[in-house]
């Protein structure tokens, strides 16, 4: 693995960056088409928290944490710290007094592809994290790894700078050049789903709201009375 | 797959749909005889919902969610939508806006084999669902599926009209021709607990309680003083 | 298996436990040399307890709970019931009746690699327990086991009179021969990151406070200004 | 739980049986419009086995495989035996004495969501079984189930006589009066793949033999060459 | 953890080792009271394998597999090294060179709680494995670990000198103190088990054979014939 | 998602592939730094099977496998295809079918972060297929994808024309720039192997072949005879 820190990457639009997380994860996801969702076993330690950043990258040996250390300082405010291990573990890298050092950087929270540690405190510090597990056990400070360098974390491919929209559903990565244009694509979805939204509290139905019906017949969608069904032999 | 909508389902009567409710999962599980739970990895997505409603079933392709369109038009007031898609798959088949078309119509909540989204949104509207991921990936709506024919959700056997019980625990079904047995059994299940509570909470032993010493003795339980044990060689 | 109790094992001193309990399990863990942490599937049936108490352990068959009623007896204010099953399981061998029993008796909590039920009551109750699954599936009582004996948890070995330290993230074993020690240690550990939390929140980074740059030098970090990276051919 | 045994159970014709076993799991699920397919969790203990039969069903309490005996005796030539436990476990719940009883009466095989031991002798007898785990766990003999009830095994309803097909891609189940139909479609859709199979053989490509070019480019696929992309900004 | 390594352990007796290995796994579980079994996420790289030997253990850092070369020189003809990483994971700790190393020293064969690699070339070589996972990725060689001290692998307590025995079923250990009682009872099983096979290949049943239809008609078991059954309304 | 092909992708060259494919997965990964490895999830569906050849990608929707044909289309002699749903699911996207057209134009073998089917009859045509899961569940052939854009397949980023090695250890990328590169340094590294093999195939300890016992003594590493070993109190 090549030992080395990319300094000065440069980041997505803060004001987008914004709006991106006041959309939330499946906003975002829908309207950039369905990419850059991590795996479904990405979870925050904590209910409710709803941001974005811009991601710093980290690429860490197994069970081994130094480059978080290395990390923080290439923060700035408003990033989120990504992190993945080159190979699967599920040990605590991350703890309440890397946290303190992050926040003191104003970074908005972290996303690690495997276990946190510390969490009550974390919660009580408000400071976000998604991961695969939450693990008392420690890392080692051994071995080298690489920051700002692209990562897959969690099945997807993440760049330095690019923008990690994260919430109860999960995270969402979006590429830096695309953040404006899935911003406004996001926003449309979301004006559209205020109407659509008011006819169905009052009580329309999907099916009339969507035009659904015909197509549903088209594809020969029946519809039979209980009672005439008969039991089965 | 049928391509089929039956209507006009019969369901349990609402009164014992609402005291199986009162009486909470682990209860109407024991009082039914231990049959009807679905597997574990059922959890909710907010802790402290306790519901039960008759149940609206739908079987849907895998990563598809049309059919939930259609079977909101099917619901009444008092049910819950049960769903199971004919392949596992983690993606958000459910979200906030077809939530507030169940809401609409007084759907109590939703039980699916799959993923749900929108979940902090879900948890501000109260409405519950018991899923077994939580995922912002979307489906798509390209193919038929069914509703209120029998299902399979997570290892248990769902039929139109059978009433479901969710909470913190899990999820149970109890069969419409049953519910009312079960009900009554579970009431009585309940009542000789609050004796046997009130006894272990003054002091009293289970051993004692529930006279169990004998059998103990019976089958050879044996006490040993904690210094009279020898160190293994 | 052995169908024994061993009764009036001795316990670790309570000032001690109690001193542990305070720690938390991520500063008692690394204090013993990161030993004796349970596997991080043991998970709290709700967020913020933090306890530590003295193990009373119990061997149990698959899906048979007869012998947390024999456990119970051997209870004593401060204890903390430890329980595996023979064979792994999800069942919900524990639930309300037995947590009012044992918070008759003063016992602070439960770790069990098995599953639990009544969650949303014992959370009521605030009787904290660790467990690897929640279900309503309930258990027999049929065949005895053992309290009191040496058994692994989780993948830990644990013996009575053990100190059990558990809170958000997850459950770890003190040996009851060492547990001053490890008290002092950890201790002595929270001391010295009190001094580095103050530093850290003052914005100086870890790279320093720790004294790691040189050493990173060393092992051949480098750092390269983004600009100056050539893309890939 | 019913503790009975229904006896003399309609099964599927021999020679319709015998016919889907020929086809294989894959085809016979795409013929009955794929449904009936056990979890992919379900696997056999060796490859290479193939067989169907017509299903006696065994539903049993967790780690308890007395039923197993009393299925024995309702088993006829040409069944397999399909088992679940009602709460999931991974213990062995089936071993070589009782498939030594089994083949005494030519049962084809046996399906268990659950554990399985000595697969060594298993293999060496040629007996296939298909299950969940592999475990030397044994069960005990305490508590009673039913014997040829409908059950839900690996998330599939299946009724005594169904038909099980099962082979390295796991197990479906064949409603038994659907059998004959399933069979027709199965071999319609085997002829059909064989021409499909000469003409792939030859180098026709599947685009042109399904003729799907068209509606993939009404569906707006698009061909780029590579050397006329741009690298990404 | 401590770094040591324990010198010159007793082992247990050849000659009850290698009757052990004949009897096999779920033999000799059932013979010392179904306790040792390690979980069953332990599987052998190829099938066919059953062996015993005496145990060499190592406790190893997480990712370090530097404690393995330690271990192989206090390996013996007839040793099985086991291994337990101090925190999970999957990656290969274990492979062809190192196997030849214990070749040498006539080690019968490994059992690791993490992963292994070059699996063709271990079969080539005939030299099984029991693993957690089959993974390429390599470890390091920084941190000391302990060898020949008691650990806890897969679930089960293991100390030095005691038998291993693996087979397809997984992996048991008996203490060393134990292990001629175990021996003896396994084979009393077997005699006992030879007995029952006959008569069972001779088509009795075993519920004969068990004589266990008396205690079934107690427990209230009932026959039903399948035309008297009535539909469910 | 682009729905695109791009077409003509640069290879790596032939020799350099076939050299891969000689050295092996474990080999491979630890020349190139230990990057470029699958999960360890990936499993072949029959053992001994190893090759390598130049990547031909197609990211999929879920459950909808029309884009294999549309890839097939794109392969030459010598290359692998690797799919990756753009969410995760076990359903079989591949079957007999498609080898026998991928075969009719020499690809030499499947990746697939998903599920397969027709196992039986893929290891008759020793066509190797390294999966996620073995499945008889169908898919449609509804959206579309596309080949040959670069995706992130089982936790790894892999671009068309990388090169694909896969045994009985799992499947690693290596890119196309580097694969040279990286035949030379797992050439080298198997030369210095052989000669390390040879001596312990000879009976030396790892310990004095690669000199360890030095620094293990900085380290602190201790030796302790077991027989002045004290009982623990």
């Amino acid at each position: 693995m090549s030992a080395m820190v990319v300094t000065n990457c440069p980041r997505a639009e803060r004001a987008v960056v914004d709006g991106l997380a006041a959309c939330g994860v499946a906003t975002v996801h829908e309207a950039q088409g369905r990419r850059g969702l991590l795996q479904s076993f990405m979870r925050p330690i904590y209910p409710g928290a709803q941001i974005a950043g811009t991601a710093v990258t980290v690429s860490l040996p197994p069970a081994d944490n130094w480059m978080i250390h290395v990390a923080v300082e290439q923060c700035r405010e408003g990033d989120v710290v990504v992190i993945a291990p080159t190979s699967p573990g599920d040990q605590g890298f991350f703890g309440e007094l890397l946290a303190q050092s992050m926040i003191a950087r104003k970074v908005r929270g972290l996303v690690i592809e495997a276990g946190t540690r510390d969490t009550a405190e974390l919660t009580r510090l408000r400071f976000p994290v998604w991961s695969r597990a939450i693990s008392a056990q420690g890392t080692v400070k051994e071995t080298l790894g690489a920051v700002n360098l692209p990562i897959v974390c969690a099945g997807a491919a993440v760049a330095p700078g690019d923008v990690i929209v994260a919430d109860d559903d999960g995270v969402c990565v979006v590429r830096r050049a695309e953040a404006a244009d899935v911003l406004a694509a996001a926003r449309a979805r979301e004006e559209k789903e205020a109407g659509v939204r008011a006819r169905l509290q009052a009580g329309e139905l999907g099916l009339d709201v969507y035009g659904m019906r015909e197509r549903l017949a088209d594809k020969g969608l029946v519809y039979v009375e209980h009672g005439s069904l008969k039991p089965e032999g």
